[in-house]
């Protein structure tokens, strides 16, 4: 399976609903949040295949990981009002008690938005006939915020666009889509900077539109962001091959060599790795699927619930050197 | 053999002498200086186990490695009136028409000042049964610079001093060298700056001392810092070896990989693998004596001359990263 590793990190698409007897979380007390969370439970869970984890129940390092993972949003984790329920390959969450009452939420590596899609739909199906949503006919599904209001549709993609960065021609492209009514990002949503050349782009509009179209839509500008991405690393490389040789031959020197490395840094080191397996400057079967997880794996949660310590800042970096170093390790 | 490698790359000592005959080189004429070219030549030169370079036939670039080598001064290979007698393997030259009409030099590796005077000297013994040098019982040998005056005598050693420089030590240490009545100067003499922890110490006084004790003092000091260098080598790796691997593994990685290397870079990177391997960080059996050899190996005049073309300074930097790479292939 190859659904262009070598750009698109991840897909991603989740639905916001409600239920229609209830009040918007934001009016709800702690203990009626908790009963709603059972209710969900009860009606998704019959055959105990997701973990519910209840987020005043875990330490904070805890949910650190789950915002890290991109399994819950900073808000759920940070409220600790709701809960998540988690399936075993961590593709599906569904959050409880944020700003909606439900978030029904996949995530898949690669370019899979309908793959995506067709997940988040089955346990839509599942929970809508257990459960009333909000719903009404001329508006669609009802939610906390009009920017959600009808399809309740959020669709995006990470893409690693460092040849585009490279070359000066992220700002124009983002622009450009951005008119077409599409949000670009940093790695962790809103107002997070772009790290490693990671870019998140997702639809705004989720009234007055299809959700086959938003899915559809969004895959077609991913797949010209991939083609021009692609074009761009090859002429890039004819044009700068010392130059992009350099650049990624140190990465992999710093990587397998380096003894302490903040977050920032190794991310940088990866992005350029993961540029040059695109260029076939690395060898490894996986290399793609390898670094993507790597970029996760680096996250700082993610350090700390591997060691299974309090990891001061600077135990952390060493902690991801070793990581990096133990991943890389004959592969590259 | 190991002559402080690991702390001493090079042990130089030259002597000036001026004929009894003849005014001092500025006041030569060319063809005058011409005539004392062939005078040395001559005397010193009888089974052809010197090499005869006259600056003024020699291309630019040939007359830079002969610096960079430190086999002819910059202002012998400036001036374009004098020449160089050289020995197979590099250990003398015998500088004709500089400043003084012969600076008979010698420059071995690691710690050899001894074997260093006793070969000026048996170059000097050869010379006076041939010529009558300027001599005076009170001041000793005449020169044309009275910093010269006496003995003659300038003896220095190249030292790599990183963890004196980590640590912050070497300005004090070179302050109070300096009060003993020793100079402390960058790789490149006088004026040049210190790039990868290079110093270079040498007498300032020539008269009224003896040539041995010059040398015995000189060594006595040498000895000393490279006590205290290894002392806070150890020192510092036992309370921060995280950070010191982290430099030293760096700066391996970055030598094994980068695909362009300016000079003062891959001086830096090779300065930290010299530390690596004084503290054992890294294998190979020779691994001092090469990294030394590649400090001048990365020089420009160097590269240009082993590749046989004319470089530009980008194609010098992908020479160096070539070079670099190779010689360490293998090794560490």
């Amino acid at each position: 399976m190859n659904d262009m590793l070598d750009v698109v990190l991840t897909s991603r698409v989740r639905l916001a609903r409600n239920l229609q007897d209830l009040p918007f979380p934001g009016n709800m007390a702690q203990a009626e949040i908790a009963e709603l969370v059972q209710r969900v439970n009860k009606a998704i869970n019959t055959n105990n295949s997701f973990l519910l984890l209840c987020m005043q129940e875990l330490p904070e390092a805890e949910r650190h990981l789950l915002v890290e993972r991109h399994l819950v949003s900073p808000d759920l984790a940070g409220c600790a009002k709701g809960a998540a329920l988690i399936n075993k390959d961590e593709s599906i969450s569904i959050l409880i008690g944020e700003e909606d009452h439900l978030r029904i939420q996949c995530l898949l590596p690669g370019l899979q938005l309908e793959q995506a899609d067709s997940l988040c739909a089955s346990i839509d199906d599942m929970l809508c006939k257990k459960m009333q949503f909000a719903f009404e006919s001329e508006l669609g599904y009802l939610t906390a915020c009009p920017t959600n209001l009808g399809t309740g549709m959020r669709a995006s993609v990470m893409l690693h666009l460092p040849a585009l960065s490279l070359a000066g021609q992220t700002e124009g492209l983002l622009a450009a889509i951005s008119k077409l009514g599409y949000a670009v990002r940093g790695l962790y949503g809103e107002g997070s900077g772009t790290h490693g050349h990671i870019f998140q782009v997702s639809n705004q509009m989720t009234l007055g539109v299809l959700e086959e179209d938003i899915i559809s839509n969004l895959n077609t500008i991913a797949l010209r962001i991939i083609e021009r991405e692609r074009s761009i690393r090859s002429s890039l490389y004819k044009t700068n091959k010392l130059e992009i040789e350099d650049i990624v031959y140190r990465s992999k020197g710093v990587l397998q060599y380096a003894r302490k490395l903040n977050a920032k840094e190794a991310m940088q080191h990866i992005s350029n790795l993961k540029l040059g397996a695109g260029l076939g400057l690395t060898s490894g079967l996986d290399t793609q699927k390898l670094l993507n997880r790597l970029l996760t794996d680096v996250q700082c949660a993610s350090i700390r619930k591997r060691s299974g310590l309090e990891l001061s800042e600077a135990q952390c970096d060493e902690a991801r050197a070793n990581i990096v170093r133990e991943a890389l390790k004959g592969t590259i």
